[in-house]
């Protein structure tokens, strides 16, 4: 008896209020409200918003599940109030301050405040990207946001972007949700144009990659990045059908750049082998290091294989923005395809990836169409995009290019390259810690080192070295670990192959100094908690100086 | 001597007030400035805004695309107020009320207010959903949200949800931008799964499609699907290497439902020749006419061919919270994978879809991690996504599902069904009107005809039929366009074969009632506009009825 039929559930449905319920839809939060009280807190004062609702110190993540272990739907509807306080205290409060300026591990920033606002009316249209129908002029902006990303990259005159920027059957890019989606649609497009229609065969697009294979006579398709590239291509590959061993890590020199001799050798081996190389990828910033490949060699390299040549840029390409160091990125323009990601060093937020192709015919080896949608001939973004419905997000970056101004993107840049110079030479000066990459871009890495074993890692042996290394690993992960739980300051780590180390792989601090309100000031703060760690880790530091006494490396007591 | 050298243009750069630059980072919109009061408005007032702001009469593209013309980035800092008029006379004001009750002929609908604030709030908090790092709570209550859908579908124990909804190797689903990348997502789990590592095979994922073909002796690989499938499954056909002829059209019986005995033919057919059934997809709710597939029995055929069984419930998902009408879906719980987009009939903005994996394990297939990010062990939900980084979407849907209740969804959802019938009911009433496909969700299609046409047509022979549908075609095809451009209401069209006409493709009205604002009176109102439009289509009909003259038909004077 105790079981619910459908009658009694009718019953209770029937007793939620059906004037409450559309009330919502109607009545907006009134300002006195819990949400409007929040609402107005991060509308005058983001930054303290986050700094009074985020705590600090982490909560293990465990005890933060239970907050979020009820798998059921709850049956009766909730007060916004009562929902609003559950979210401050058990999300918002254990969320990360990608903003803070002492938060430099990540590829988020600040935000500029005028993006809230914007990012509410862009909600409150609610417009659907994938068709003309549902968004009307979002559409002609967001080619038009292409365009101007197209033209920062490769500049073509204006009778260029009268020609094709709104033309229905091209496309000079594609707006995507993130850079990952980005590579992948540029190797989508360079794949389905290698296997294109010919002769009996209908093409990669109709007949699938086994049959575009068997008909060109390739044993295997190969895409060549350095083995510094992105995990996204490996994922592409694999998504693609190619397979992630067909991904080629091509050797990368001191720098991270890949090794142009090795690069010209893989390709000749994939050839002799009767494999064909679909694509090289140049990495403009790479994600670990921010360095950037020789991309104008690449590109010459591409154009005598007859490969397509893609740049991903996605955090790097900004820097096109900067005319003083656009020049980093020479060669970029010759890339057939390009991804960048407005949501990195364009400030802009979560979601906002771009892949640009230079000839504007190129999305046709991709383009489909419906009935009811994206019909022949329309115009609707969704006949060239791996994403169907999607939000009006390119508002957010046409916005942020008008208001910012190229120039004030500039000096944003080179705020931001100029402080990773300054932050590097300050890690040099000090006893205890090293430099392990230089920034090219605005990204470095670097480790602590007790003074001594600074020293003594000068002269060391590889074998040395090797013994070494594991215990220096330790020691950084341990530092960044109890950096990020205490909550004041977060770096992130990766790990590396440095060639002044004999390529031991080593742990090491990344930061990316992207957020115009990060002051030298708090870059000295940083390394100065490090080391303060540090001092309390004596039993992983005994255990180095330990290594070093059986290596007969000398240790001065300190 | 025109030209600008780098010294020049740093000199230029040096002149943008680095302070006013700075400032939109850290002084907030003031509340009496354009775009405080913009927000304050729709805040305050969603559709006064929206029905303020966005023009009634349509403005041709071709004009629109003059104010989005300029692909070179503006080099000086624009204030936010002028921008912002720009965005409301240029862009806003030529946006898709997408809200408004009589636009009923998306899947879009009005939101709930509430969603609005948190919408600021997850912009302001700027969490990258790709890593624990970067979201840290988010990553459980993305998990959770998802565990929350994953019950709804599958219905298992507390106990299941216990282990497995945090577990870090496992994963009860993947949030997405939308359903394109949540059914891509799906058969790009079922194509690994399928072909995957296997002696000395290395798994497709490692070594491509075509290895995997040949290791399996495959000669192709196939997903099937009603012809009602929506046109996204053929870009993933295509993205995945299969080949958009391998996606095979079954045939669908006259309520757009597939054949069961054709289905089970095909597969049949398909091992026969040697291919190899990868996924069987069902449709629960078919963007043209919101049909449901008998998605039981083709569990049970995927069953016995040992196949994928996906189903693809992106819009009519949200069905299975109204406890009076989830049985219309029965046998999605037999899926192996589901799609649902929140955004759609869940009120949550667009950029949520999900798709629901049944088996907890089945995600392994598609894992991938890096040094980085998504280290092996951690909880990072990259590991098992297809898109990298992403935003805290999955609030909104918990907050929806928080604030609404499973309760009141059902309202919603019981409401929009009941509505559906009854807009079916009126327009059968009506002499010069007819219902095209009866709705089983809250979708249907009609067509106005002259009253004496549809008299005729319910004799009419197979070729009468033949040589007067395009004359109708164009008749709601002129209908269609007028209405929309007129900026009143908007009703979607597009083209069916129905039974009940020979099978002649006809060009047809179709609705999605599943904004709670619309009433019974905008119905009414809705197709009271069609008939004044249609009234005015005097050519237009006078080639209607010659031809019927000409096919001997008999004509009443009106």
């Amino acid at each position: 008896m105790n079981q619910k039929t459908p009658n009694d559930d009718d019953k209770q449905v029937a007793e939620v209020n059906q004037e409450a319920l559309y009330r919502i839809f109607t009545i907006p939060e009134a300002p006195d409200s819990t949400l409007g009280k929040i609402e107005k807190h991060l509308s005058e004062n983001l930054m303290g918003f986050l700094g009074e609702h985020i705590v600090a110190r982490e909560k293990p993540l465990q005890e933060i599940e239970r907050d979020f272990e009820q798998a059921g739907i709850p049956e009766d509807p909730q007060f916004v109030s009562e929902h609003t306080e559950f979210l401050l205290n058990k999300l918002v409060a254990h969320s990360v301050h990608t903003a803070s300026p002492k938060f430099i591990g990540h590829m988020t920033s600040a935000l500029p405040y005028f993006l809230l606002p914007l990012a509410k009316l862009m909600v409150g249209l609610n417009q659907n990207l994938v068709k003309i129908e549902t968004s009307k002029a979002f559409t002609p902006l967001e080619r038009n946001v292409i365009g101007m990303l197209h033209h920062l990259v490769y500049q073509q005159d204006a009778g260029f972007y009268n020609r094709w920027m709104h033309s229905a059957q091209h496309s000079l890019g594609a707006f995507c949700s993130g850079g990952t989606v980005a590579n992948m649609t540029a190797l989508w497009v360079a794949r389905n144009q290698l296997l294109k229609a010919d002769g009996d065969f209908a093409g990669i697009a109709a007949d699938g990659l086994a049959a575009g294979l068997a008909h060109y006579n390739y044993k295997r398709l190969v895409v060549l990045v350095s083995e510094r590239g992105h995990y996204s291509l490996a994922k592409a590959a694999d998504v693609l059908g190619i397979g992630r061993r067909n991904l080629v890590a091509v050797a990368t020199d001191e720098n991270n750049r890949i090794k142009i001799d090795a690069l010209r050798q893989t390709c000749d081996q994939v050839q002799q082998e009767g494999g064909k190389v679909l694509a090289i990828v140049g990495v403009a910033g790479t994600t670990e290091t921010g360095h950037v490949d020789p991309l104008a060699e690449m590109a010459a390299i591409a154009q005598d294989y007859g490969v397509h040549f893609h740049v991903d840029a996605a955090w790097g390409g900004a820097t096109l923005l900067s005319s003083r160091y656009r020049e980093l990125l020479q060669g970029v323009e010759q890339a057939d395809s390009v991804t960048i990601d407005a949501h990195k060093q364009m400030y802009v937020p979560m979601g906002a990836g771009m892949v640009l192709f230079k000839s504007p015919s190129l999305v046709k080896s991709i383009e489909h169409h419906a009935e009811y949608i994206i019909r022949q001939g329309s115009k609707d973004l969704g006949a060239h995009s791996m994403e169907g419905s999607r939000p009006g997000m390119a508002m957010m970056v046409f916005s942020a290019l008008h208001v910012i101004g190229r120039r004030g993107y500039q000096l944003l840049i080179d705020n931001s390259l100029e402080k990773a110079r300054y932050f590097a030479e300050l890690i040099s000066e000090q006893d205890d810690f090293e430099v392990i990459t230089e920034p090219e871009l605005c990204l470095l890495t670097y480790r602590f080192v007790p003074k001594r074993v600074k020293q003594a890692l000068k002269q060391a042996s590889a074998e040395q070295v090797e013994q070494l290394t594991p215990h220096l690993n330790a020691l950084t992960r341990y530092i960044q670990k109890r950096q990020r739980e205490s909550g004041k300051s977060f770096v992130s780590r990766t790990k590396l192959t440095p060639a002044q180390y004999f390529h031991e792989p080593s742990v090491v601090f990344r930061v990316v100094l992207a957020n115009p309100l990060t002051t030298n000031d708090m870059l000295a703060e940083i390394i100065e908690e490090q080391r303060q760690i540090a001092e309390k880790a004596t039993s992983l530091r005994g255990a180095l100086h330990t290594e070093m006494r059986e290596l007969g490396m000398v240790i001065d007591n300190r």
